[in-house]
């Protein structure tokens, strides 16, 4: 039975080296990247080597690390320009998550603030960059204690997706408040996901809980709405790939159908995201970007084809969930309940 | 590109032997099972090689026409003994489908109406069972017509599992109405659910659709919600497994979420199925009987393991949606509307 050790960060920096998880032979392995140049950084997030939104924004970060170390070593004058390269190629790989674009921004607006001094801007980097990566590790356990008390004693919860540590740096959202409740002595079992088309529930989620000794049992989603009608599921809870101004929530495809299904079993449907999550300068969900992922996705599963040749397919890798249907927000820094328009910019100017 | 002759009969009989089609391997492969042991016949109803309510029936119908062969070169007197005990044998393959016991019931009556006389009764349980297939087809092309018209021109059509030529003896319950739409010259579009766990709308209705010309796009079963909340869901139609007089009906794990989806974005959620899927004993869907298989089915795709060891699994094959989803129902007699419960016992009388 393959181990891993618990408190393994999925994304850390060592001797000027990135190392990650790699997310796409687990369960089968547990492997370690060790990146170098921030091009493989960018391939490793547009691969889905590395997914979640915390810990693509995490690792945007540390690829800018890298890119500092490397323009470094060019001629000082173009030190920014190629910095602010690194920062386009590594936001053109996934175009949903908005906390890929919020690390970056924040990463190069830092570097900015050392205008013309290269070598000071490339420690600048990289001290953000770790400092991210612990406020993410920070804001997780601060989402479980504040999530944690909404999950009821001896409750079913479902999940959808990966939002634990592989999701972030540690710890995870969603799975994090999961997390803290069982940690906290609450007896829980969590129904996960399969998540098709890449199955993160099954090969991440199933994967993490069995570590953490949590009882867990995978259904294909569309069991989902079975499972609710039967009255074993007490509580939703799923994590976020980025969150309007009014609440309306990008993530993993399938979460969609899961909060109109729990609206219709009268089931709390909770989302756990930090702030940084949250794109105010979005007024509604409407206008996420919504990726679409390769046709392969859907037809092979584990490299082997199992559609029909030349079959059609329709891959869009996230959906957006309206505010209506979300019973509250758990961020880093309080629970938000409706109306999240108001409640959210309350929150980000607190 | 794997083809196969339009107009062969998912299961038939030839010169003493059962011919079916190998459901398990397609759409890799096209192979015809011939089975010449009522053992045989029911092993392939209980792994699959043969599934959809209205196909197992007569593939059961046709075990019995093996068995009663094999009972006739035993002692006369043991005749009606053997063939009840083949008929026990077919009946404990699988719980749900009510075509089974329909039809297991139906050629047993038959065959004991030619009491004290093992050759005669032997042939007509042949007859029985090769009316069963014929029946079988023309039940088939008689919901096309009915069901057809309902579909609208230029419209998308969501459907759950398979339900096409390879869940009958051929044309198909629910893709039978979108063919007959399809070759009464409508330009339709067929959302395919892939329907984990077995993959049969990815394997089979998606194969079925390229063989017979019909747009078809495959999703997995978590994106339906969304394609119904962008509008693009003009229709869901399904088959089923066993109808309560009531009108609650069993059908493939998953048709429970799409009817509660469609509901919510109110597009007209349609069962088609022969009036020997109703099971008039049952008052509700609460006392349809819902089989559990394998975790297996699950963790592994094509044979190869997708969950990390250990995983626990929750496999229900079916799930029921109660009447109050459903928009009609196509029978082979009529479509029949709410309420379910006297216009179901009124076509029965009919």
């Amino acid at each position: 039975m393959l181990t891993a050790p618990k408190d393994t960060y999925t994304i850390s920096w060592r001797d000027g080296v990135v190392h990650m998880i790699d997310q796409r032979v687990l369960p089968d392995r547990f492997e370690v990247l060790e990146l170098t140049d921030y091009r493989q950084v960018a391939d490793a997030i547009r691969t889905m080597a590395v997914r979640g939104a915390p810990a693509i924004g995490v690792s945007a970060a540390l690829g800018l690390a890298l890119a500092a170390q490397e323009a470094l070593a060019g001629p000082p004058a173009e030190f920014f320009e190629r910095l602010r390269a690194a920062g386009q190629t590594l936001r053109e790989t996934r175009p949903t998550a908005v906390n890929l674009f919020w690390a970056i921004d924040r990463v190069l607006r830092v570097a900015e603030s050392q205008a013309g001094d290269p070598e000071r801007a490339a420690a600048a980097v990289l001290a953000e960059a770790l400092a991210m990566q612990e406020e993410d590790v920070l804001a997780n356990r601060a989402m479980g204690a504040f999530g944690g008390p909404l999950l009821p004693e001896g409750g079913n919860v479902l999940t959808h997706c990966n939002t634990g540590s592989l999701a972030t740096v540690y710890y995870g959202t969603a799975l994090g408040v999961i997390r803290n409740a069982f940690e906290d002595g609450k007896q829980l079992h969590v129904w996960v996901d399969e998540t098709r088309p890449r199955l993160q529930g099954m090969k991440l989620t199933a994967w993490e809980c069995r570590e953490l000794g949590i009882p867990a049992t995978v259904i294909s989603d569309n069991m989902a709405g079975w499972a609710m009608r039967q009255g074993k599921v007490d509580a939703v809870i799923v994590g976020a790939d980025r969150i309007a101004a009014n609440g309306d929530t990008a993530n993993k495809i399938g979460t969609y159908a899961a909060a109109v299904l729990a609206q219709a079993h009268q089931i709390p449907f909770y989302v756990a995201a930090p702030l940084s999550t949250v794109d105010f300068s979005l007024a509604t969900g409407a206008e996420i970007p919504i990726e679409e992922r390769a046709a392969d996705e859907v037809t092979h599963v584990n490299g082997v084809q199992v559609a029909p040749d030349g079959a059609q397919v329709y891959n869009p890798a996230f959906d957006v969930t309206p505010a209506g249907l979300i019973t509250a927000i758990i961020t880093d820094r309080a629970v938000v309940y409706p109306p999240y328009t108001e409640n959210l910019a309350r929150l980000r100017e607190a």
